[in-house]
């Protein structure tokens, strides 16, 4: 039951209504391994520089992930700054610098092509199907994206998409991608692209999962302080696709289990900057939370 | 188990991106109502000009509300004139013509004083304490509010809902009132403020209700086609105040299932201009779409 996830690891600098940081651990990629590794082992495929602090290695291999596939090359890791307004919902790009991301081209290791559960973060969209190219029969595809492939990427974001199992994205880009206003409606459209699931992340408002027959909602945890959003996604991504990969069967059921321990470990990962939450997160606080969302949803 | 609302009856003029209507039955009385009278008897306070046609008197009366107290005065009937872009999220105001409602003060019918549950629909807040005066000993008060009301009769407004039970109010008009941009927040910020408990309605995204020590969130009904999004605050109002009037105990479980109720009719009654959906809306039907929320919900 092996997860692979290819993205970004990166070093970000983040200034909330709550605080301001530089250079801390992030990456799509870090937050989905950090996620999932609560729930099963990880194979990490991504770049980093020689800048790369040794402690933020440690920390990774410390955690249920295989870095064997990460690699250290000559130059500077991704970075990216931003910062939130109050209403959190939007992250407004300062400054991004690729640096050796520029030349990332996600070459699988041979011992990593037989991973049954894949997880492409957002990168490029022809890179990702690279990925997929180079995998054995994986029993489930997970893709995410963002506006920026939607918007200078569409046609090779459709192929690819077109041979996801599930299309993982947000409310503004699912909207975008399916140019239609209703997020029911702009659903449906998008599994008329190819994936048989799409799930559509909505922040504060929770997610929602919709399949040939069915749909399935589920609020978002009611948190007062957010306090950086920074890597929610991803978070979501790797305590779903971890927690699902530990059903075999994957039935309706147990994917909306997994949607709830998604939105559980994304819950803690906004707590704090970074993955700084979860680096003390306990099994237990994972699954009094999960009893939350049954409290506070059930009638 | 009577249910007594105070607030307006209207003739709406609307344009949304699939049609336009002219003087059509409106008002948060009227979509209260009618709503409410699915599940109990109604006693509807308000009042209307010589131009409010017979043919809506005569609907009216053919559900379960008591017209004993609709005044009909000289002159026009307010009137509403508005539109929604495509996001249908935001009523854009055209024109407002309050005519016989500028004069609108509400006098209670004595065999109304004894009314166990009353639903101050959006008036002035000096207006609905005046009603809660002459009530005798209501068992449930719910006071509905807009943002005209916050920003201009704010002190009024906090000495209103001071005073009563539960307080029902969209998501932007909490953040508003509580001046707090987190949503969770802003509830348990309202709630310092006297009513037991909020109940904030957050339109596609559903609805939360925060009580000392309680929370519930409910997704929205999934509708691929919002028609117009008018009375859909007052429609909920009146499912949730109507189906729990059928709870006397009023314990949370029930509360949490009127909250399910409001949102089925309200999920009715934006699927066509006025209250026309629920016109010929069935039991049977708001049954069915109460089962479709156990399923959408659970997990």
């Amino acid at each position: 039951m092996s997860i692979l996830v290819v993205g970004s690891v990166a070093l970000d600098s983040i200034r909330t209504p709550f605080g301001e940081v530089e250079d801390i651990l992030g990456g799509s990629a870090t937050h989905f391994s950090v996620a999932a590794s609560f729930f099963n082992r990880v194979r990490l495929v991504a770049v980093v520089g020689e800048d790369f602090p040794p402690e933020h290695i440690d920390f990774l291999a410390s955690r249920n992930i295989d870095l064997g596939g990460l690699k250290r090359v000559p130059g500077k890791t991704f970075r990216w700054k931003g910062y939130y307004e109050f209403d959190l919902n939007d992250a407004h790009t300062v400054d991004t610098q690729l640096n050796v991301f520029e030349d990332f081209d996600p070459d699988i290791p041979e011992e990593y092509r037989d991973s049954e559960y894949v997880f492409l973060a957002n990168i490029h969209p022809a890179l990702q199907l690279k990925v997929l190219e180079q995998m054995r029969s994986p029993r489930l595809v997970v893709c995410d994206t963002m506006n920026f492939w939607i918007e200078s990427q569409r046609q090779a974001l459709l192929e690819t998409i077109a041979r996801v199992d599930y299309l993982l994205l947000n409310d503004a880009e699912a909207r975008q991608l399916a140019d239609e206003p209703n997020l029911v409606a702009a659903g449906r459209k998008l599994l008329t692209m190819g994936p048989r699931r799409v799930i559509i992340k909505k922040g504060e408002h929770g997610v929602i999962m919709l399949g040939k027959g069915v749909f399935f909602s589920l609020p978002a945890y009611p948190l007062e302080t957010v306090f950086d959003p920074t890597g929610a996604g991803d978070s979501f991504g790797g305590g779903f696709l971890g927690s699902l990969s530990r059903y075999p069967a994957m039935s309706d059921e147990e994917v909306r289990r997994s949607i709830v321990y998604g939105s559980v470990v994304a819950s803690y990962n906004v707590e704090s900057f970074s993955c700084d939450r979860l680096r003390d997160l306990t099994a237990e606080e994972i699954e009094d939370r999960y009893r939350e969302f049954t409290a506070i949803t059930c009638f």
